[in-house]
Formats: C-alpha cells, sequence, structure tokens
C-alpha cells in the first residue's frame, strides 16, 4: 500500500479575494449539503443556491459534483490530520513517553470523533460500490495518513532507544486502532450521540497505550 | 452496554416444510435484492416476484420491509459469529495458547472478511442516520457478540492460569480490534477486491496476538 500524493486541497496562496471567498462559501454549502442528502441525493443547483453564486460559477471552481465531493473528503480529512500532527511537542525522555503517547492517542479520538466527521465515514462507506474513489481518498487522507505519521514518529523512538520496533508501520497501525476502534466502531454503528466524552475517550487512549508499550516499549 | 436479548432469527423447529420454505426462499430473495439495489432502493414486489411467492405472503412472514431486513442481519451476523466460536476446540496449555489464539483470530477474519459481510456492513452504516435500529443489530450480533464471546474464553484462560487480565471486556475488545482492524478497515473502505488473502490475515492474526499476549500473557 501506497499514500498517493494528491494535489493540498487548500486554497493555493496567490488564489485571494472574491474568487476565495467563493469558493470557501461553495465548499462550505456543499459540505452541509452532502452530510444532510447523501452523494447521490445532493444537486449541483442547492449547493449554488446555498452559497449565492451561479451553477456555472461551481462548476468552474470543482469541474463536477465528484470533484467537489473529493475536495470535501479531502480537505475535512487533512484538516482533523493537521489538528492531530501538528503543534504536537516533541515526546519527552523515559515516563513521560506513556504520557507524551496518551495525549497522542486522546487527540486522534478528540478530532477524529466528532459527528460530522462520522457523517462523512458513514455516508462515503455506504457509497463505496458506485463511487470508490470517495472513500479511497477517505482511505488514504484518513486512516493510512495517521498510520503513516505515526510510523515515522515511532521511527524517532526508536532511534533515541524509547521504543523497540522491528516494523514500524505495523506498529503505528498496533497503536493507532488500540487507541481508536472501539470507540469508532461504536460511534460509527451506533450513531452520533454514541460518541463517548472526553472522559472515556482518555481511558480509550490509556488502554490502548499500555497495552502498546508492553509490546513495543523499551526492553 | 449491554447485549440486548433478541429472538433468534432461526427457523423454529415447529415451522417445517412449505412455509418453512418460502421463509427461506423469501430470505435469500431479500438478501440478493437488498445487497445489490440498498436499503431504500429494495421494494417489496421485487423481493416477491424473485421468491415467487406473493407480496402479501412477504408481508405475513416478516410484517415489514424494516424487519425483514433486520432478519437479514441478524441471520447473517449470526451465522458468521457461529462460524467463528461453535467447534472451537478447547484450548491447550502453555506453548500452545499463542497457536490457539492465531487460529481464532484467523477464524475472526476469515468469516467476518467476505463480500457478502462487507457489502451488509457498508449498506447499513450508510443508513444509520435514517435506520439506526438496522446498524444497532449489525452491532450487537457483529462485534459486540465477537466480543462478549471472547471475553468468556479469555476468563476461563486466566482461570487456568494462562492469561493475567484484570478486565476481561476490554482485553477482548483489544484482541478483536487488534487482530481486525487495518484488513477490516481497509475493505470496507477500498472495497471487496481490498479482502486480503489468506497469507496476510494470517499474517494480522499473528501479529496481533503477539501484541495482545506482550500485554495479557503470563507474567
Amino acid at each position: 500500500m501506497t499514500l498517493a500524493k494528491r494535489p493540498s486541497p487548500t486554497i493555493s496562496p496567490g488564489e485571494t479575494g472574491r474568487s476565495a471567498r467563493k469558493r470557501r462559501a461553495i465548499l462550505d454549502a456543499a459540505t452541509e449539503v452532502f452530510l444532510r442528502s447523501g452523494y447521490l441525493g445532493t444537486n449541483m443547483d442547492e449547493i449554488a443556491a446555498l452559497s449565492a453564486v451561479s451553477k456555472q460559477t461551481v462548476y468552474k471552481q470543482f469541474g463536477s459534483k465528484e470533484a467537489l465531493f473529493i475536495e470535501i473528503v479531502s480537505s475535512m480529512t487533512n484538516e482533523a490530520g493537521d489538528l492531530v500532527h501538528n503543534d504536537m511537542p516533541e515526546s519527552g525522555d523515559g515516563e513521560d513517553l506513556a504520557a507524551y503517547l496518551r495525549e497522542y492517542g486522546y487527540r486522534q479520538l478528540r478530532v477524529v470523533l466528532t459527528p460530522r466527521i462520522m457523517q462523512l465515514r458513514r455516508l462515503v462507506i455506504g457509497e463505496v460500490s458506485r463511487f470508490p474513489e470517495l472513500a479511497r481518498v477517505l482511505y488514504e487522507h484518513g486512516p493510512m495518513r495517521a498510520v503513516t505519521e505515526l510510523a515515522a514518529l515511532f521511527e524517532g523512538l526508536v532511534g533515541r532507544g524509547l521504543l523497540t520496533i522491528d516494523e514500524p508501520m505495523v506498529a503505528a497501525s498496533h497503536f493507532n486502532w488500540l487507541v481508536m476502534s472501539a470507540p469508532l466502531n461504536q460511534a460509527m454503528l451506533l450513531g452520533d450521540d454514541a460518541i463517548p466524552g472526553e472522559a472515556e475517550l482518555r481511558r480509550h487512549a490509556e488502554e490502548g497505550v499500555r497495552v502498546f508499550l508492553a509490546a513495543y516499549g523499551k526492553q
């Protein structure tokens, strides 16, 4: 599995002023309509009306309904990924490592387990057979990116003698799913009301990290 | 979280002959139509035609489209659960434990990661907001049952001094997701062609069990 390189979905620096504002308005309106009406149930007229631009402008900016939805999937999952990975401080040594990993896991949970991301994930999964490209984008920008970033983090920690890992991608996948799976699966199937609160998310992170360190901690 | 008690979806012993055959024919036809057309896209006329009974008979047997679909979710997930849990031999002692758990994990993967169950799971997740009851049934008969059965197994192994576990449900959830999550998530998002083959599934089971035993093995 490789992480496909895709153009960044954020607005480019040169793209400012009126055009950028329109683009942002279309993305916001489209997100709202897609999450409410599903992929098939969404039409471009509604998005144009809600963002107060012409349908021509929507097509000029995004090309097609599929391209617009892919842009939304990319930008929502990228924003979530950035929230987890950016501004995360360097890990401390020794005893601090467990606390650092718990905080990392908790950030992952808090950022991903939101009603909007759960709704997007359900919508995309429901369309896998008709529109496989949508889910592929979510897979690459979501779990695949999370595991790749974790693997890089762990390689650094192995280099500093803080973890013992032969295959960083396997260890990263274990960390990711030990922390995320139970609450994610619960929220996906039982609905947004089943998204756990802070204390329960912290408990999932704590228990996942304990198991992870038993297998991959300094020997 | 409790495992709700539901009537068994299997055909009762007294229900034999023509009526049972009709019921089976309706269930088979309905499974095919639901998986092909989605929940909203399915109508009872099509199911009646495909199973060669009248629409009245379909309603008499199952009451409503929702009840019929819930019956299908129950019976598919129950059958999968039975395949994992029934006929599983008692575990051996000591060194055999890891091999036993690897086999258990591999059975879970092989039984759950089929195109039909992946299609059902995607369909149900796509309908969570409109029909939350469908996903609740899948949750209870699927992962919730798996974790509950694993917890009971682990309690027995703790009693025999083979595992060290404080909270069997937490340990069971860790086992379940260490083994299942990466390939399940891959198959759910990347489609049926991304269901891993036997060698890869065995590797997932092996790696998951290694991490599990590092945390919960005999101290």
